[in-house]
C-alpha cells in the first residue's frame, strides 16, 4: 500500500511563477554582458548545427511521417529539409533533431540540454512572426534563465528520481520565450507557465531509444502551446510552480527556492553554457578525452593496449554503463565503446556511433579490453585513467575537466569544425558555410530569414 | 539538499507494457459481456453530452483560439460546433470540452474521468479513418481498460503526490485505443505506449482553473499522436511503464503490478463506471444528495434552515474545501456552495456554477451558515448531514451511496435528461435528441458520420 513520502508540503514559497513570468516580459532587450550575448550565439550557431546533422535521421524520418499524418500548414521550416510545418510541429520536429545525435549543449550544473526545447520553439514562431535575430537571441537568453533556474532548484533529487531533466524543465523556458516573442503581458505568461507546467515530458528509461531526443521537441512544443493559450486567455494557476501541489513540489522533495530568487536578470545561466566535442552522452566525456590525450602522446595502436582501466564517478557508469551495445544509439550510452573509439580513431564523433562502427571487429576487441571501476572520490565531471601496454608500460593521465567544459571550452574554430562537419553532408558547403556565419551572427539580422534560406532547401 | 525518497527500486517487475500492447491489439471485438458493452454505449452518451454542453463556454474560445493559429487541417469535428481540426487538435479540443463542467464519467476506486483522453482521441482518429461504431466501443472500452488497470496500480500513492490522474493515467489509453484503431502491430503499440509514457499530464494544483479541463484534452493529444509515431517506427523503452526509471515507479511509490497483470481481458474497468448528476467535484455529491434529500423531505426553504453541520472524510475539504468562491469554476471546488444550492433549488447542475449564482445574495447567506466537520470514520463516498432549523428542529440524514455512484446509478430517464439539458441549448432540440439516440446505439452504427453530423454543426 502506498505511503506518501512527500513528508511535508512547503506552504510558503515565494511566488517564482510570476516573477519568471515578469522578467520573461520585462526584462531588457541585451540586458546583459557582451560575453553573455556571446555565449548566447555560440549556443544558437552549436544548437542549428545539430539540428541540421541528423536531420535526415532515421529518428527524423520516423517522426516527420507521423506529423505529416495531421496534414500540418506550412508555417515554419525544418532545419536541413524542405518541409514546412505548423509552427507547434516545427518546434516538435526541430527539437528532436537537435538532440538526436546527443550532441547539443549542456549545462553542467543539471545536464540539461537548454537550447533543445527552448531554441526550436523560438525559431518556429519567430519565422511565422518574422521577427529580429535580436529578438530571437534575447528570448532564448530569457528561456534558457527560467529552464535552468528551474532546473537549479530540484537538480539533484528530481534526475535521480528519473525525470529527463531537459524536456521536464524545457517547456517552461519555452513557455517563456514564446510568451515573450508575442509580448503577452507579465499575467497572460503567468497563465502560460502554468499552462506548461502541466506537462512535463521525460523519463530517463528511454535514454537509447529515439524517445530520448523526443523530449527536448516535445517540450519545445508544450512551450510554444502553452503560450498560445496564454495569448488567449486560458487560466491555469497562478502558483503552478511553486504550490504544495505544484510541479516542483510535486516532481521533487528538493526545491531550493533561492535558485530562481536570487539574482535573477543579474546572473545568466547561459554564460555556463558547454558544446560536446563528442557525439555521446557528457559524462563520457573525461573518459575520451584521456584516451585521446595518451594516443596521441604515446602514438598508440590497438596493438599496443593490453588492457584499459577507468576509475570514474558512480554517475557514468550509471548513464552509460552499458557493456555490450549492439546499436549506434546504445553505443551513446557506452563508457566502453567510447574510450574504445577514442584510443583507436582519436575521435568520438557521429560517424563513430553508428549501427557499423559499434559492431566493428577492431571496436569490439579493444571495448573489451577497458574496465571501468567506480570511484566516487572523483568528480563527475573527472576521469583518471590507466593504459597497460603489450610491452609492460603502464600510462597513466587524470582529466580534471574534459574538452568542452566550462574550464576548457571549445575554441571557435572547434566550434565551427562541428557545425561544418555535421551540417556540410545534409545541405553542401555553401549552405554550410553560410548558415554558420549567419547563425553566429544572428542577433545583427534583421530578420530570420536568410539564415533559415541558408539551413534548408 | 536532495535526498532521494524513492527508497528501492523493483527491477523485477512484469513485462506490463508489452502485456497491455499486446492486449490492446489481440483481444477480440466485443470480447465482454453484454451489460460491460451496455456500460461502453452509456459512457460514450454521457461523454459526448458532457462535450456538447460547454463547446461555447470561454474556456473552449481560448483553447480554439489557440489551436486556429496553427491553421489546421479540416480531419475532425469539435462537438458543438462548427469549426474542424486537425485530428490531435480535435483530440485535445472535444477532451477540454467534455471536462468543462467536472460532469463528465467517473472511475471512483481512482478517481480517474475514464472517457475525457479516450472517447475524444478515438472519435477523432475514427472519424478521420471511416471506422465504424463497434470499432469505436471496441477501441474506448480497451483504452479505458489501460489507463484504468494502470490507475489502479498507482493510486493513493500517485494522486497524494498531486497527480491529476485523469491526465497522467489517460495518455496510455488513449495511445492504447488508436494503436488499435489503426490496426498497429503489438510491438509498434508497445512503443506508442512508451512514447505516451514519457509525457504525463496534469497537476491537481490546476483545479478551479481552466487547466483542470484541459489535463484529459491533452492526454488525449498525446495519446493520439505517440500513437502515429508507434506506427511511423519511432522506438521507446520496451519497459517504459514499469522499468525503475520508467514511468509508474518515477511518479508514485505504490507500484501494484497485480491491478494490471490479474484478470486481463475477463474484468472490465469501464463496469465500474459512473455519471455524474451533479456538475461538480463527486466527492461533494454525498453532501448534495443529502440535502436535495432532506429539502424535498421537509419541503425546507432557506428562511427554515438555522444552520447546516456536515461530517464528511479529509479528502471532501482537501479537494473541494473552498469556502469563498468567486467564479463559477471555484464554486464546483466548495462543497459550501453546493450545500447551499442543492438545499436552495434541489439541484446542482451548470446552471447552479455560473459566476452569477455563485455571487447570488440568497446563495451567499446560506453558504455561510454551512459547517463541514472532517470525520475520517466516514467514507470518501458517504457524507453524514444534520440541518438545525430556525424553529429548533434537527434534521438529520446519512448518505452511504450518492445517486449515481455504482450503487444507485443513474437511470436510463435520468442520463437522457442529462444529455438533453447539456445539449439542447447548443444544438438545438432536434439535434440533441438524435445524438443522444445515435451516441446510445453507436455500436450499431455502421460509421459515426450520422452521429458527428447530429452532435455538430
Amino acid at each position: 500500500m502506498a505511503i506518501n513520502t512527500k513528508v511535508k508540503a512547503d506552504h510558503n514559497a515565494p511566488g517564482v511563477t510570476e516573477m519568471l513570468a515578469k522578467f520573461a516580459i520585462e526584462h531588457p532587450s541585451k540586458g546583459w554582458s557582451d560575453s553573455v550575448d556571446q555565449e548566447a550565439h555560440r549556443t544558437f550557431a552549436n544548437w542549428a548545427g545539430c539540428a541540421i546533422g541528423p536531420s535526415t535521421h532515421e529518428t527524423m524520418v520516423a517522426a516527420l511521417g507521423a506529423v505529416m499524418e495531421l496534414a500540418p500548414a506550412g508555417q515554419a521550416s525544418i532545419l536541413g529539409r524542405k518541409e514546412k510545418v505548423d509552427i507547434a510541429n516545427a518546434a516538435l520536429l526541430n527539437g528532436i533533431s537537435s538532440h538526436t545525435f546527443d550532441f547539443d549543449d549542456t549545462h553542467l550544473k543539471t545536464i540539461i540540454h537548454p537550447a533543445g526545447p527552448v531554441a526550436p520553439a523560438v525559431l518556429a514562431l519567430g519565422q511565422h512572426l518574422n521577427i529580429s535575430g535580436r529578438e530571437l537571441i534575447d528570448a532564448m537568453v530569457i528561456g534558457i534563465e527560467v529552464s535552468c533556474r528551474v532546473g537549479n532548484a530540484i537538480y539533484p533529487d528530481h534526475y535521480d528520481r528519473g525525470w529527463h531533466i531537459t524536456g521536464s524543465t524545457g517547456m517552461l523556458g519555452a513557455a517563456a520565450a514564446c510568451s515573450r516573442l508575442m509580448k503577452l503581458t507579465p499575467a497572460q505568461t503567468q497563465m502560460a507557465l502554468g499552462v506548461a507546467a502541466s506537462q512535463p515530458t521525460g523519463l530517463r528509461e528511454q535514454f537509447g531509444t529515439m524517445t530520448k531526443p523526443f523530449h527536448p521537441g516535445a517540450a519545445a512544443k508544450v512551450g510554444l502551446m502553452a503560450a498560445l493559450f496564454g495569448k488567449h486567455g486560458f487560466t491555469s494557476s497562478r502558483r503552478a510552480l511553486e504550490a504544495p501541489r505544484g510541479l516542483m513540489q510535486v516532481f521533487s522533495d528538493k526545491t531550493d527556492w533561492s535558485e530562481i530568487t536570487e539574482n535573477l536578470g543579474s546572473s545568466w545561466e547561459i554564460a555556463l553554457n558547454t558544446y560536446k566535442p563528442f557525439a555521446c552522452g557528457i559524462v563520457i566525456h573525461p573518459s575520451i578525452d584521456g584516451c585521446v590525450q595518451l594516443r596521441e602522446k604515446y602514438n598508440l595502436k590497438a596493438s599496443d593496449i593490453a588492457k584499459v582501466t577507468l576509475k570514474v564517478h558512480s554517475l557514468v557508469l550509471e548513464l552509460t554503463g552499458k557493456k555490450t551495445p549492439v546499436t549506434g544509439l546504445e553505443s551513446k550510452f557506452s563508457v566502453y565503446h567510447s574510450c574504445a573509439v577514442g584510443l583507436l580513431y582519436g575521435r568520438a564523433g557521429e560517424h563513430e556511433y553508428t549501427d557499423e562502427c559499434v559492431n566493428r571487429p577492431e571496436v569490439l576487441a579493444l571495448r573489451s579490453k577497458v574496465e571501468a571501476i567506480v570511484d566516487d572520490s572523483i568528480a563527475e565531471a573527472s576521469a583518471d585513467l590507466v593504459i597497460n601496454t603489450t610491452d609492460g608500460r603502464e600510462l597513466h593521465i587524470f582529466i580534471k575537466n574534459a574538452v568542452g567544459s566550462v574550464e576548457v571550452p571549445l575554441t571557435e574554430v572547434q566550434l565551427k569544425a562541428k557545425f561544418i562537419d555535421q551540417s556540410e553532408p545534409i545541405i553542401g558547403a555553401q549552405k554550410a558555410a553560410s548558415s554558420w556565419e549567419l547563425s553566429r551572427e544572428i542577433g545583427n539580422c534583421a530578420h530570420l530569414g536568410d539564415f533559415i534560406a541558408a539551413a534548408t532547401f
